[in-house]
């Protein structure tokens, strides 16, 4: 049973009460939210047997935020991407998506799943896609790779479903087209085969599918806007309806479900665009990438990201895909991992701060309190990146006896304040 | 005569013909909005011989990003300074703030404002304080030095006149204290002194030497908060509405003036902070540091203040100063300053793009066209760090064959949109 049936039938799980622990909620409340599909709790049975801490989902826990990995035919070490698992889980990640499309992916996918006590994620369609002949693969493959991840240990799945013969079309005038390569792959099948989408046509057999390993469906955003110029227009909106939909459906068959989101999005339709997913998807946890809050900060794409998180999080959005600063240029290496995922670690914990999550205000304050005692270990220990914050204060050259920063030096105004606070 | 005074007298100064021109306004426009007092044009006539590009700051317009520079005692190496100098005109700062406490600061500042087109600012009473005996120097000291500044040529100071006898005692209970080295100083000074602030008490005199240059105010944030959890505080709040006065005051003695604002605000605080001022201060510009929407974010700080500066724009601030990587650890080397300035350039660019001001969407538009048509030096010639850009595209490896990149390799999405675009 699905963490979603047993929470039908009033049963509260091992998982249920480790996300009851870990977010400061009472196990009834976690129970109610679950069974609501408010929170999901992504965890593959063979995961779980496998290490797996299962995490909680949902706009009123902890924002989360996942690292995207995986290799690609222009890139391909998996090596590398081993190291890039062991930065996320070093630096944080809730969660890993293997993104995969090139090399030996079902070996490899497998690596991961055993090597990665966070949950993991992928796009089975991605490892269709790497088919020479792919256009004309069976119906049936693309069922078959599903449950070949999800038999694997895979905790979530991405499928384009909301790509379909009537809301494709809407794609053709945009600035920017399709911009999923999910999204592309499906469109292409299509339109070869003049047929349904097959993760829509035969929705209730994936359903199945998934259901018999707990792994959750994020219903992907193939029509996701590609630049500001095309963000929350019609091809971007029927999706959202379209998986909206599938979503209900998903959790009648007790299968867990969240939604992606955009993509790019100026400022000003953030709040619109998850005013818009509570409209047609209500409280299914929505999984946004981004969204980039202009179109030219190549090269600092997880500030841009950031900037879009930060908001995107406040106005409701339960999950983070990280973008990294080679986001549109190339895959990222290690280092463009770490800032990433600390980016948008930062865009989850500044919407935290600014809805009052628990924790959130009490680490603010103990850092706070550090830094205006310049005690730089307190420092280090309570920010999201205390390495980068020590190398730093490392390179600028430390006084280690007067404690302060080469910022202020002795005119460093929180040791004056000491001084002078009690003639105030 | 100052701007606001030719305005008054309905002349279109060259300077406002400049600006007009850069940011697509009518003439007329530009001076209601200086006459007003909504716009600023910090023009130093000494600047001006020396091939100062004048500056428009004002919510209407672009909004504009202040890089700061400067020696402090622990990290003298003005070669360093200039270098950060030369970085920050080749990657688009708008103004640039000399912070320098130590060394030969007269020297080194006209040397600044001599290699710089764009607007300096400068703290006087930083200068103040690098003199030993500090608590000592007399009244005229303040009001001497700020005309030195003026004379060399600054086309703005920040001066903290709304650190008071009445303001100052609201510090006591702060978490963080006072986190302006400037507002430090002057309470220190005030403390000593048992006296007001000499640039609070000597306003009308102050407005006499700066309009003799046309050096604009900044009207400093002594009191900002330093931490999430004293943001919007009474000290800040009240701070705020003795400057609002003051910047009314400077306005009837010819004075332009912007006013200064805050520091660590949590998300949900930002527009209630940018209405506060509107609300003290009407149209007055606001410049302000950040805000950085979370404490924890050390290291990244240029990203917690990018996440702020962008709603801050958006919701009216008309000037974003940078924030580096290394702030709150250390003064910036060459590449946190690149860092910074782009991070603030991003919020600043979604705020405008958001707000739809002139030219925005048309290079969005034009960046997302050359993404779609893998045209890479077109997509360089738009990002914001076209070099970056290219960096990542090299590091990344590239086939220049296919034109694609590393993330999708031959599976790239909008190479196969074109393909298929016609079936749609």
């Amino acid at each position: 049973m699905t963490q979603l049936e047993e929470a039908r039938n009033g049963k509260i799980t091992q998982e249920m009460k480790r996300v009851a622990k870990e977010e400061g909620f009472p196990e009834k409340k976690i129970l109610q939210w679950v069974k609501s599909g408010a929170l999901i709790i992504p965890a593959n049975t063979e995961h779980l047997k496998q290490g797996l801490k299962p995490l909680g989902i949902g706009s009123m826990l902890r924002t989360k935020v996942n690292v995207n990995l995986g290799t690609s035919p222009l890139d391909y070490d998996f090596k590398k991407e081993m190291r890039k698992l062991e930065i996320s889980l070093k630096y944080g990640a809730d969660a890993v998506m293997d993104l995969s499309n090139y090399g030996d992916i079902d070996k490899n996918r497998r690596k991961i799943i055993k090597n990665c006590p966070v949950p993991v994620g992928t796009v089975p369609v991605y490892q269709a896609g790497s088919f020479e002949d792919f256009e004309n693969i069976p119906v049936d493959a693309f069922l078959e790779i599903v449950e070949r991840h999800c038999r694997d240990g895979v905790d979530f799945v991405t499928v384009h479903t909301g790509i379909t013969r009537k809301t494709l079309p809407y794609a053709k005038n945009r600035l920017t087209g399709i911009v999923s390569k999910g999204g592309a792959l499906m469109a292409k099948w299509m339109l070869a085969n003049k047929a349904e989408n097959p993760y829509t046509e035969y929705f209730d057999e994936l359903c199945e599918i998934v259901r018999e390993y707990d792994t959750a469906f994020s219903l992907g955003d193939a029509l996701r806007p590609g630049s500001t110029h095309d963000a929350t227009d019609k091809a971007q909106i029927e999706e959202l309806k379209v998986v909206s939909r599938q979503a209900k459906r998903a959790r009648e068959l007790g299968v867990q479900v969240m939604i992606e989101g955009p993509g790019h999005v100026p400022l000003n339709q953030i709040k619109k665009n998850m005013d818009l997913k509570k409209k047609y998807a209500g409280e299914t946890p929505f999984y946004v990438l981004g969204p980039l809050v202009t179109d030219i900060g190549a090269g600092y794409d997880h500030i841009t990201g950031a900037i879009g998180g930060a908001l995107a999080a406040y106005y409701g959005t339960a999950f983070l895909c990280y973008v990294t600063p080679s986001e549109h240029l190339g895959l990222p290496d290690e280092t463009g991992v770490r800032e990433g995922l600390i980016a948008s670690r930062i865009a989850g914990h500044a919407a935290d701060l600014a809805l009052g999550k628990k924790g959130t205000r009490e680490r603010n304050d103990r850092m706070s309190k550090a830094r205006f005692n310049l005690d730089w270990p307190g420092m280090f220990r309570e920010a999201l990146d205390g390495d980068k914050a020590c190398e730093y204060r490392k390179r600028s050259g430390v006084n280690k006896k007067s404690g302060v920063c080469t910022m202020c030096g002795q005119y460093c105004p929180m040791k004056a304040t000491k001084k002078f606070r009690g003639k105030l």
